[in-house]
C-alpha cells in the first residue's frame, strides 16, 4: 500500500489554491489542496501501527509553526510544475528532515526541500509560459499556523484517503 | 464552515465501493467512500476546538467494533441512492446517536439511521431500475474492524478534508 504524509492547510488558502487547481492540476480531484512533507512510499498493511506510532513521535517534538506562502513560483525546468512558494521555516525544515531520515523510511531524493502547495501541473510548456507568466505576478502572500499532520494512503484510483491525524507538540 | 463526522472503510472495502461510484455517483472525486456519522452542520471557526474536544470524548467513550456489510440496497422511493447497506449494530447505533444528540448539534431529522456506503445518487428513474436491478444480486458481504472517526470540513467546491482523526477507546 503506498503511504503519504502532507499538511492540509486552512480552508481560506486551500480555496485559493483550488481556484488555480481546477484548471491546471490533472489531480485536482484526488487529493484536497496540501503540503508534502514525505511522498508516496510502500509498507505493508501490518506496518501501519509501526508507522502511526513513530509519525506521533516526530509529531510530539515539533512545535507548531507558521506558514508564509511567498509567491508564484514554478520548477522549470525541472518540469512544468507552478506553485505556491512557502517559507523554508527552521520548523517545516526539521518536521520535512524527520520524516525523511533513515529512521523513517530514508526519502535518497537529490532534490532539495522546496515547500509549496502546487496549483497546476503537467502543463505544456506553451500552458506553462501562459499560465505562469499570469500567475508570477498575483499577490498571494498570507500567513497561517500549522499545527497537525496527516498520514493518508492511496485507494486503486490514484485518490488519497487520511488514515490518521497527528497534532504537533502535543500527546 | 460546514463540518461532518464520518468513517473510512478499509482500502478494499473503498475500492471496491469506487469501483462503483465512479460510474454511478456524481460525489465520486469530491469525498472517498465513506459512512456518515453525522450530516453537514454548520459551526463557525472558533468552535472547531471545541467540537474537536468534544469529538474526542465520544470516541473515547465508544469501543472498536466490526462492521459488517449486509448487500446492495436503495432508499427508493425516498430518493434513488444505491448503497451497501451496513448492519446496524448497537456500537455503531450509539456512535451516531453521541454524535446527534442535543449534547451536540443535535440533528432533528425525521429520517431512521441506516448505516450505509453510497454508491450511486442522483440517478434518473431508469438508470436506478438498470444499476440497482444488476446490483442488487451482487455478494458484497464483508467484515472489517473499525477503530476510528475522522472530522471532516467542506471547501468551496463541495470536497472535503480531513481536520481531524480520533480513535475509538483511546486517549
Amino acid at each position: 500500500m503506498k503511504y503519504g504524509v502532507a499538511i492540509f492547510p486552512s480552508k481560506t488558502l486551500q480555496d485559493k489554491a483550488n481556484s488555480y487547481r481546477k484548471r491546471y492540476d490533472p489531480h485536482y480531484a484526488l487529493i484536497p489542496p496540501h503540503i508534502t512533507l514525505k511522498g508516496p512510499f510502500e509498507a505493508s498493511d501490518s506496518e501501519i501501527k509501526t508507522i502511526s506510532e513513530k509519525l506521533e513521535q516526530i509529531a510530539l517534538d515539533c512545535k507548531p509553526f507558521t506558514l508564509n506562502v511567498l509567491k508564484v513560483s514554478s520548477f522549470k525546468p525541472a518540469n512544468n510544475t507552478i506553485y505556491f512558494k512557502l517559507e523554508l521555516t527552521p520548523e517545516i525544515e526539521r518536521l520535512h528532515h524527520a520524516l525523511n531520515s533513515k529512521d523513517f523510511f530514508e526519502d535518497k531524493s537529490e532534490y532539495a526541500f522546496v515547500p509549496h502547495i502546487t496549483i497546476g501541473q503537467k502543463l505544456s510548456n506553451d500552458e506553462h509560459s501562459d499560465v505562469f507568466g499570469q500567475l508570477a505576478m498575483v499577490d498571494v502572500a498570507h500567513e497561517e499556523q500549522v499545527d497537525r499532520i496527516h498520514l493518508l494512503y492511496q485507494l486503486e484510483n490514484g485518490s488519497w484517503t487520511v488514515y490518521d491525524t497527528f497534532t504537533l507538540g502535543e500527546e
